[in-house]
């Protein structure tokens, strides 16, 4: 199998996803990764890898859908080109507006389905809870929130192994006919779509594994994931301030810093490796901008399984069977 | 002045509010409670307190229309009706829904304004950030929320003393045309109204004071809220279980005691005392179903704020200027 991996996009430098694609080499013996990045890259280059190379990359502070236009040779850009060849999939960690944009315009939807959903993984036990959609599509209506449902069941099933994934929709209480407009339709669409719908799930649950795939629209997703960090955010340096506040705390601190490491460790986005743009016809992977050589290789992982198991197969026979306009 | 203390509905029972209620008439000479509870609270009444004895109140597993209407002595129906004669305010720890429901119901809306909103108080520093609408309305119009602006403005200025509160709209980026069709057209409603707009913000700075009111729908605004009590309540006792696994850590933990203490307090949403529903006709402050005595005292003073400075003349006043359909 070939993939692809995207050097540039994490803070910690291109050098350090060369690493991640090492150590997932010696994982997938059966996998050759071309690395689209700086040149110098090629310099020790380890059997079953090549260089891609380009000086170009797409920033968070660019126009996504302007960028993935002009800029031919940026990273992403090339990487989707790719695609049609011989490579089976892509992995980045750099701006999710770029990987939306590349998606929409280069890759293109599946057949049957007008929006594509990003997908993100919060980290519950014992595995990750999927949620979709984390932000491509402001507004939407309750047929492809049941799409979206629908693609998340088979990514989650895939992917993460789960036989049966429960699909929950993410509302303001459990009841049926709590929410807005759209979540009220969507409740009766989920309920007889081809999948395990448990009903609403509420925001305070998110981390209380009472579902494996959140369904809700890109604003909502977008919210709920920039509150959790803004909160997540908040409390660890609050919990600083007041452990260096005085001598006493301070030693506790010292020797409760395993403690205080494995709670940063559980709260780490990057450990939960990467997460697909679901709705286009190639698997293209989003890891976080913040990803080491481990958050790559376990996101390479992903992304592995997602094409072993013929995910884009069965997403496309689901969505013919469930096109969003049909009943 | 004369208000109105629901004695039911925090878990920590009628005595503690009882006592949250001494401590408010300590602070305030002129001040007149009306606790409305079990006549046994009445024994060793301080002065300037009667008790408005009642059996019924309203729990939140109830539906709160229908409770409203059939529960003539529940607390909070009884309260509200009490308004009408000389008690000038009211607070209650009870049910969210049962609140919303008297407010709508027998308080009723202020002219020029078809929904009313619930406030929320965010533990930000140096005082806390304003939310509203925190989910008394699931669909709104950008109009709608122009007003819920406007009137947590108001009650920003007078309640917590700022003279020019910055109100910000929820979305999902900072940038101009950033979000769904709501939060589009609300930017620039809000741009035009006499308020100190500062434009979007983002769930992330929810806790950073990049503003002093936060404008939402009701929708959005239960599921950030949510997301946050999720956030939060997973940190904690992710951090416990990792403090509690080793010896070294426990040690830790212990020493560190007072900084695990403060934390919690900074997080406890009781401290914050209370916030009202904003665009009905008389002062009705819901306090959180956690508050211990010093929470009902904290949120009493925010009420005698709310009275003193004539903060429903202030928005009667405003709602007529900028009236929902207007201009």
């Amino acid at each position: 199998m070939k993939i692809l991996v995207d050097a540039y996009g994490s803070d910690k430098g291109p050098e350090e996803i060369k690493q991640g694609c090492k150590q997932a080499l010696i994982k997938h013996p059966g996998l050759f990764i071309g690395l689209i990045g700086p040149e110098t890259l090629g310099e020790d280059l380890p059997e079953r890898m090549e260089i891609l190379p380009t000086s170009e990359w797409i920033s968070n502070e660019e126009e996504p859908a302007k960028a993935v236009r002009a800029k031919k040779q940026a990273s992403i850009v090339l990487g989707a080109r790719k695609m049609e060849e011989d490579y089976e999939g892509l992995l980045s960690a750099g701006s999710t507006g770029a990987m939306l944009a590349t998606g929409l315009l280069i890759t293109k939807r599946l057949p049957g389905i007008s929006r594509a959903a990003l997908t993100i993984l919060l980290p519950t036990r014992p595995h990750p809870t999927v949620l979709l959609d984390a932000g491509a599509n402001m507004d939407t209506d309750a047929r492809l929130l049941t799409q979206f449902g629908l693609m998340g069941s088979i990514y989650t099933r895939n992917v993460l192994g789960l036989k049966q994934p429960r699909v929950g929709l993410l509302n303001v209480g459990t009841e049926e006919g709590k929410g807005n407009a759209l979540t009220k339709e969507s409740f009766s669409l989920l309920e007889n779509a081809p999948l395990h719908f448990i009903g609403n799930v509420e925001a305070r649950d998110l981390f209380s594994s009472v579902c494996d795939v959140v369904v809700c629209d890109g604003f909502t997703g977008n919210i709920a994931l920039k509150t959790l960090e803004g909160t997540a955010g908040f409390i660890t340096s609050a919990l600083k301030e007041e452990l260096m506040a005085g001598t006493k705390t301070k030693i506790g601190a010292f020797l409760a810093k395993d403690a205080l490491r494995n709670l940063k460790n559980r709260l780490d986005y990057t450990q939960t490796g990467a997460a697909p743009l679901l709705g286009i016809r190639k698997p293209l992977f989003k890891a976080h901008g913040s990803s080491n050589a481990e958050a790559i290789a376990n996101g390479i992982d992903k992304l592995v399984l997602f094409i072993e198991k013929d995910t884009i197969g069965a997403l496309t026979v689901a969505l013919q069977e469930n096109p969003e306009r049909g009943a």
